[in-house]
């Protein structure tokens, strides 16, 4: 962090933000709106030598043979690989050490976007500010992660009587924090720095917005199957590279001006690469159940599971094929007429879809910012990559879009969970929800042919 | 709005943030702290007068005879008086009415803070930014109020054929709509603006957390029923008055540095004042079924009704006297060792807490706010008082308050809502959960008993 710190002092251009930029020709990019220093595809090959990485020593001194140029390639690769590598062993490792790394994660780029508000607004004499930012940082994090295991293992952790306030009163604790912190807040209001303290109260409200509570999605995501992660998590990756190369070998016609190196065959390349990709890796994935079931507590084994019975989206089905296909099929003397795939190799092409469709706005989105305050990366965490937020920046609104989507078409509410919750009323509010619901279910003609077998 | 721009343009200080302060005494404010501007509880009554107030020219006319600061001090009163006028017809008109007022209210809050921004950061020529705020304001509340919505009418809406999709996906719609938006936002990223319209953005942002989200606390708790609403705006009016008063009458002893007219005389005199007044409102209230039930949809009539069985917060209960002080009515020769009481009332105590020890911070909050940009308030919507954010600041955290209490230590779960939850399921689900309780009511002998009754 302290060469971050170093650079942005070093920095020649103005490090404080200036409000009295007046530019008349708002509404046009000039051509030259490319900056060199930014990180998009070329349109051609002959992208001038990219600036020396900011690696680690070792790695630059086993390297200092190549140019600038191809040492920073190799070190990018290598650490490529090294992420995907880390990736894979902690999908092997499961769902538990998953959720511990995206916490790692967030935390890290909560860390990165504090600290280039800190060091934008010179707030090294703010009274309390690191502390208030970590503190709102904890207590987001109580909320959020108490939510997501409530959600998932309410019924559970309610049983154990040291956990019992904590699931019930949840809210009530997370607010309570919230508020001493905002207490704390207005306490160590200065005069002379008013309107510092709630800049950087707003930074770090919306660093909370972005990172904190989108990461949380990626939590959810784990506990309902590793498919959930694992396949948004490569699609990303798959688009990014994809677009890459094909921007590199075929790229031609300009995408948008706010990017001049993205080109429609880039994006088209991509997009196709990664609904190929994606259809693929799901039909792996699917094969075992690992990756499929949700996380569950299995009560005979007193611990995790990660068997179930699958899902319907995870099950073979037969679907019509639409008359056109069928017409075509005909043609070339085949009667099929119907298909038999996973309903969720059908869901993935919508997920490749989104991630690069909408997925690269994260990107743009990030890289908006960063120009903003006119930093290059958003720290020098990963050699040859820059900070962990700009590999994640993508990844957050993906996870979010991953879990609206899991929740609005292919979440169906669990039997065993609605009677867990009814378990937790008391007993004669128990007794009125079973008559109510087996009145129903008796006017409703479900319960009528079988309530004789079951009244034993 | 016009007379605010005007104002902040004329203002003589610089109106760009000045993130070059350099003020060597952080962490102490100097005595002259207070500034001239500020809207706080005089200590003593020798207050300088008050500048002209911002008021209706017509007002201004009929009362040209008085002096600046009684004709200040009369046109407050009024407007005082009007608005709490107006509270009363609209509790009058009902649940719908205070609902379509929180939205007008919320929107007018959104508007005044974002002027702010517009002008402050001189956003003139930025493209799109009014647009994109009020697109970001709908698709907040969109999502909002259509969670709230569904969360009370879920069952009832979805039986609606045009309406079911968007109680199914609403999520889904609220994500992509605010996609959208983020979309568009990059897509008016213009090369000189990157800064101003990245921090447009997180301004927004906040405000949209800030007042949007907390509104719609206030809508759920009007949701729960008018007396979740009628007692925790009135305190919150009662604290402002009665510490004023106290504060007026017998202040001495200074409170807080940051508002240096704030006295614990002030402050020690509100609680108890709203304490005593928050325990008489309530016990008014809750002799009317009108106050105390939750809207709810009535089948046979085919409208909202506020008919209800009186949830158990809301009917006279016997509480044990602690024994000390059963001891001390022995004294007095009484052998009470109980007392009747609606346990709401007791409830109305921590309300009464938090409006005079947290709810103060909210104003503090609102008030460092405006010093930071130095502007004297809000807006001038309402003579004397402001802008309507100026009126707002502590009722939005205590309506979350209220919402985050009422949700922890009175929510009970609905049997009604429960099974309502089930009969969406498909047919052979509904009838797992039925045969899930059934063997599990059976097993703990809840069951036992009626299960030949009920099995006709």
């Amino acid at each position: 962090m302290a060469t971050l710190a170093a650079e942005l002092r070093q920095r020649p251009g103005p490090n404080k933000p200036d409000f009295d930029e007046k530019d008349k020709s708002a509404g046009t990019v000039p051509a030259s709106a490319s900056d060199s220093d930014e990180d998009d595809l070329p349109v051609k090959p002959s992208k001038p030598p990219a600036p020396p990485p900011q690696s680690s020593d070792s790695l630059d001194e086993a390297l200092k043979d190549f140019s600038p140029r191809w040492r920073n390639w190799l070190i990018r690769g290598i650490f490529t690989w090294l992420m995907i590598f880390s990736f894979a062993v902690l999908i092997y490792l499961g769902p538990l050490a998953l959720v511990l790394v995206t916490f790692a994660i967030q935390i890290k780029c909560f860390h990165e976007i504090i600290t280039i508000g800190y060091i934008v607004y010179r707030s090294y004499d703010l009274p309390w500010f690191r502390t208030l930012s970590w503190y709102f940082l904890f207590t987001s994090n109580f909320f959020f992660f108490g939510e997501s295991m409530i959600g998932s293992f309410g019924m559970l952790l309610a049983r154990q009587d040291f956990l019992w306030p904590f699931v019930k009163y949840h809210r009530f604790i997370s607010f309570s924090l919230y508020t001493a912190g905002l207490v704390g807040f207005v306490c160590s209001l200065v005069k002379k720095h008013y309107l510092k303290q709630f800049t950087l109260f707003g930074w770090t409200h919306v660093t909370l917005l972005l990172v904190v509570a989108q990461s949380h999605f990626i939590v959810q995501n784990v506990l309902e199957g590793l498919v959930w992660v694992l396949v948004p998590v490569s699609m990303i990756i798959c688009n990014d590279i994809m677009a890459y190369m094909f921007g590199f070998f075929f790229g031609r016609t300009p995408l948008i001006k706010l990017s001049p190196k993205k080109t429609w065959e880039g994006f088209i390349g991509g997009a196709f690469s990664t609904i190929l990709f994606g259809i693929l890796l799901s039909y792996v994935l699917l094969q075992y159940d690992y990756f499929v079931c949700p996380v569950s507590y299995d009560e005979a084994q007193g611990g995790l599971s990660m068997d179930c019975v699958r899902p319907h989206v995870f099950v073979i089905s037969e679907y019509t094929l639409p008359e056109t296909l069928q017409g075509l099929l005909k043609l070339v003397g085949s009667q099929k007429t119907t298909v038999s795939i996973y309903p969720f190799i059908l869901h993935s092409i919508s997920l490749s879809l989104f991630a690069s469709v909408i997925g690269p706005f994260g990107g743009f989105f990030a890289s908006g910012f960063k120009r903003a305050f006119k930093i290059k990366d958003f720290a020098d965490t990963i050699p040859g990559h820059g900070g962990i937020m700009d590999r994640f920046d993508c990844q957050f609104l993906m996870a979010t879009f991953v879990h609206v989507y899991h929740f609005s078409f292919i979440r169906v509410p669990n039997p065993q969970n609605i009677v867990q919750s009814v378990l937790t009323l008391k007993p004669e509010q128990q007794l009125q929800v079973f008559l109510l619901l087996q009145e129903k279910l008796l006017k409703r003609g479900i319960l009528h042919s079988i309530s004789a077998d079951s009244s034993i």
